[in-house]
């Protein structure tokens, strides 16, 4: 009897899982775009001053890991750079999207627009919804993130990292765009590079920022598509005249 | 010799005015868009609470007001919908603009698409940066304000409100636009009547959102340029599917 319960629970399941990708297809009407249902993970090494150490430098290809060991073998390795998990790996950059695959179980998806369909928006802070994004010959790390930034107040902040050096992501420009309830609001800019630490930039603000009521106008049975658009960057037409 | 130096003060003063002016028409590369520098007003009558007893009913034509008179002569009267002062005016809807222009010195401009250059952007909160704005035969309220959600923390939020009823509000979208240090922020929304009172607006986060640090990336000398645009209102093709 719990047998059968269990796979009415899982067909049901199924079911509602398909609902909301049918949905999310609808809502960003360009066809063909492919929609991924993305879950939650509770942060388990999240601490806010991890990368208080970090000194960012733009005019380096490389940039200081997020967290340092506290023996660096070889100067060209970098360390694990998932948000979710403390992990002692270090490699050589072009090793990390697999290493984030096969060990941190992050799924990668291809194509230049795709909708990112973050489910249990109403999980308690910190959360993340974490996949990777693979097209144009490269491979970035969008990270969703519920946070606390002021006590008892979660916001939601989205980013996406290119997983390569801070110069090779200077080539790109990443969109991310809500659109619900005859409400639409998008984001673009220049991601950053894996190696500046997501964390910072999510300190920073320098990403796209949701208040919970915002990000209830813009969720769908607790759902909220994110359309994602990755292109080559084009100096913005209004600030190449500056 | 202090009249000579308030001269030359008010010339470095003109000059300063006159760059950000020329700088926000760069940034906004439409030719002919009209450029507005608005400066701050310290909101004198700011009070988080006044909008509580507001029951919003948009299946009437016309809401109740913001801030209820002991005694309502006429229920076709709508009070005062400036959000700086405290006023007891109360007339028709239709003379709303001609009191805010004349009492309350606010501005207005024409056309469908312009830039609202906002000063002084560090003034400390509560300020608000309001001006009117003509387009498509309506009038609609801007406003910009500086406001402490958490303490400590201050905001900005920007919304477009018609002056007029809200069933009229329905026939338009307006669309906030920044854009500098190669990043972009678009909110496009349907204004909500003036009767709806920007503070419960403003509360309730439905608004373009932008916390201190944002708002200084897209900041230039302590000024915020936002473009602006109001069409009449298409159903989002991607939402007419639903």
């Amino acid at each position: 009897m719990l047998f059968f319960t269990q796979c009415f629970g899982a067909v049901l399941d199924l079911i509602h899982l398909q609902f909301q990708h049918y949905k999310a297809k609808r809502v960003f009407s360009a066809a063909g775009q492919l929609v991924c249902v993305v879950n939650p993970t509770h942060s388990l090494k999240y601490a806010p001053t991890r990368c208080a150490a970090v000194q960012v430098s733009t005019e380096q290809g490389v940039l200081p890991p997020c967290h340092h060991h506290e023996v660096v073998h070889d100067p060209q390795l970098v360390p694990c750079t998932c948000p979710l998990f403390s992990c002692p790996w270090e490699g050589h950059l072009e090793l990390v999207v697999s290493h984030l695959r096969q060990t941190h179980r992050i799924n990668i998806l291809q194509g230049a627009e795709i909708v990112f369909l973050a489910t249990d928006m109403h999980l308690p802070a910190p959360t993340d919804w974490i996949i990777m994004h693979s097209c144009l010959g490269h491979q970035f790390l969008l990270v969703l993130r519920k946070q606390e930034k002021y006590e008892g107040h979660p916001q939601f902040f989205a980013t996406m990292m290119l997983i390569g050096t801070p110069s090779q992501a200077d080539n790109f420009t990443y969109r991310l765009e809500l659109n619900r309830n005859q409400r639409r609001l998008k984001w673009e800019a220049t991601p950053r590079s894996i190696l500046e630490c997501v964390d910072s930039v999510i300190s920073d603000g320098d990403c796209l920022v949701l208040n919970t009521s915002l990000a209830q106008l813009f969720s769908d049975n607790g759902s909220l598509a994110i359309g994602i658009a990755i292109t080559t960057s084009k100096v913005h037409s209004s600030e190449a005249e500056m």
